[in-house]
């Protein structure tokens, strides 16, 4: 949807009026994190009065997002382990576990390290540790929290994590990352086979079985063309775990999917819980993947996470300046989503400001004025951020430190 | 550039294969940065050993980078004020300030306060502030920090910032940021005289000079129509300067210009500082602007700025999987460039995961074997981490915070 072309762009924005009823054209404080923090318990303080640019999470449509999905795959018959690699932040984890999440997901040890240090306990990682530096951490977690899980797709690596649990003095929990496609993962089949063969023999591991996660499939335009590539990409995977079940060995676990196909991923056999990430906070790229009814905006979902910015620079007709740019949005296509104007064009192109280009606005804004953006990507643009404030009928409910920010080790 | 042809891109890498001597394929730790800044003063730690993705600066080359252009504009007859947005690192700032810089600039409140708290004192804020609580934060830090010059671009705003400054108790060394182009800073001319003579008479600002930064300007490609556009586009600023002369006002700051044009900018009449930043640590996109000999790659400063990067998978013919994707690059065009590997295509476009593409590599790579590259845009990538290595020698001499990550606001 890089490409999508205007029409598409407008329908989109179109679509996200709803959200805007708001507004406060009053001068604002711009109170920081620390301020907000400190003021929180006696007074409210408007979203519309952050010091800017800040992110924000809706909190009605961020639990609603959180209730759909849980109970979609629960009707489905399968659970929800949400990757935390989205939000990175322990508060939002807890919401996930406690709406029924059978565990979270991360990426990352170091993500994995910081959640874990909040409290936060089912962690499985999706990705294999390689550096024997980073083994031994991630047993020394295992050691700290036994319901860590560990993926591996490499025999060696098997070995080198064995050797680690049993200098930690631990078995570890261990899935099989199968691969779907050529990003990581040992390929699907024989291979994938042998490797669980190994784990299941290997003294200091326990085999709980796999993983098949197909990043290409969340983003295929169109329902039923997303339906189909799930469900190809995930055979392979599928005919895996059912010789892993011939040959006796531990299948509890097939675990994968996405925010783009959480309803359709339970009619691959066996498969036991979604992944889903982006679900909780929506952005442009998801909201332009297309719904089961055709409906070109993909609404299984209400995007929840804004960034709210300040115009800079009014004084060319047909053009604003915003303080948020790619420093405050990562991405510059797709085009941020500016909401309740479905005319703007958002270029976040510069590293510290943000362009805003239209014919029709549906307000005339002054130097100083909010204005707010639904983000390209979300799972970048937390990344970016020390802090998410969570927001009620516009008031700042909770300041959530975004714990895992920046842990990209 | 982002559409540079592949041959472009294979000439920009090659250019880069001098930087790629050293390779240590020996199994690796992996130190963390705690692990790091433990053992540092111990025992030498390879900048091939560290917990990857790791942002690394070779400071031969940085240093190299920070005397050559500190000589430069010395023997241009102006001076140097580097834009810390680029490195947001008090560490940085401190060896620029000592290298002769007569200050460094900040483009946001936050990154200001955050630097003075590491006791970096001349700072001139290039962007204005809006909302009240900045305006009054601004004028705290200018009561802690006599060296604090704060740019403004709107008559309304200079009243709050006089205000602000009367109840802080101080007077505020103000600059007219004037505007090149239509991203901020009042329009060049009366507006901008005007915007001066009310800063002159507003009882609690001092008037110091103006600034034009042309952001456009930096990275035109070719340096005959670089230049070029740097001239035409301070022209106007150069003749609101002359009738801030005539009225008897204060110029005696006429700061702008940037890496592109650091070599051009005094040829502008009265122009007295130079605000480049990303030539501490060059990228692909400067790279790519071409030198003034006519050569492809701009090379007045060698790209000391890379990330190490660990290769996840290696099961496919001409094919790698790292792991730094957009959360340890942002931008996936223009590509970020491998170190030493002209025939790489390095895709950046997953959020976790880097995907390497050749059809030919000048090694072979294993699985855990660590790989390294020059970042496709500076700024955006440093505000991702919180430290820095510094190596020299391919050994880590020092981890530098970076001091004001995330400081967007």
């Amino acid at each position: 949807m890089a490409h999508a072309p205007a029409s598409r762009r407008r329908f989109l924005s179109t679509g996200l009026t709803g959200a805007a009823a708001i507004w406060v054209p009053k001068p604002v404080h711009g109170y920081t994190a620390a301020e907000v923090r400190a003021a929180i318990a006696d007074v409210g303080i408007s979203k519309w009065d952050l010091d800017t640019p800040a992110l924000c999470v809706d909190l009605d449509a961020f639990e609603r997002n959180i209730a759909a999905l849980q109970a979609r795959v629960t009707r489905n018959g399968i659970a929800a382990r949400p990757h935390a690699k989205t939000h990175k932040t322990a508060a939002i984890a807890r919401r996930q576990l406690e709406a029924g999440a059978i565990g979270i997901c991360t990426a990352k040890l170091s993500e994995a390290e910081a959640l874990f240090r909040e409290g936060i306990e089912p962690i499985c990682m999706t990705t294999g540790n390689l550096a024997p530096g980073k083994i031994r951490r991630a047993m020394q977690l295992r050691k700290a929290n036994r319901h860590f899980i560990q993926a591996v797709d490499e025999p060696g690596n098997a070995r080198d994590l064995s050797d680690a649990a049993r200098e930690a003095g631990v078995t570890a929990d261990v899935v099989i990352d199968v691969a779907v496609g050529t990003r990581t993962g040992v390929p699907a089949g024989d291979d994938a086979l042998a490797l669980a063969r190994l784990v299941e023999t290997l003294p200091h591991l326990r085999l709980r079985g796999l993983l098949a996660y197909d990043g290409g499939a969340q983003h295929v335009d169109g329902f039923a063309a997303r339906k189909a590539r799930a469900l190809s990409g995930l055979a392979a995977a599928a005919a895996t775990r059912e010789a892993m079940v011939r040959a006796g060995l531990n299948t509890e676990i097939f675990s994968g999917g996405g925010t783009g196909t959480y309803s359709v991923d339970h009619l691959t056999p066996g498969f036991t819980d979604v992944q889903a990430g982006s679900y909780v906070f929506m952005d442009m790229q998801y909201l332009a993947i297309g719904q089961e009814d055709g409906a070109p905006v993909y609404g299984d979902f209400t995007p929840s996470l804004t960034v709210v910015a300040t115009v800079m620079n009014n004084r060319f007709p047909n053009r604003l300046t915003t303080d948020a740019g790619a420093k405050a949005l990562t991405l510059n296509i797709p085009r941020a989503g500016v909401v309740g104007e479905p005319g703007m064009d958002y270029n976040a192109g510069s590293d510290e400001f943000g362009v805003i280009t239209f014919t029709e606005a549906a307000r005339s804004y002054r130097i100083g004025d909010r204005i707010e953006m639904i983000v390209p990507h979300c799972d970048p643009v937390v990344n970016l951020y020390d802090q998410i404030y969570a927001i009620r009928n516009d008031r700042v409910e909770a300041v959530w430190p975004v714990t895992a920010r920046g842990k990209s080790q």
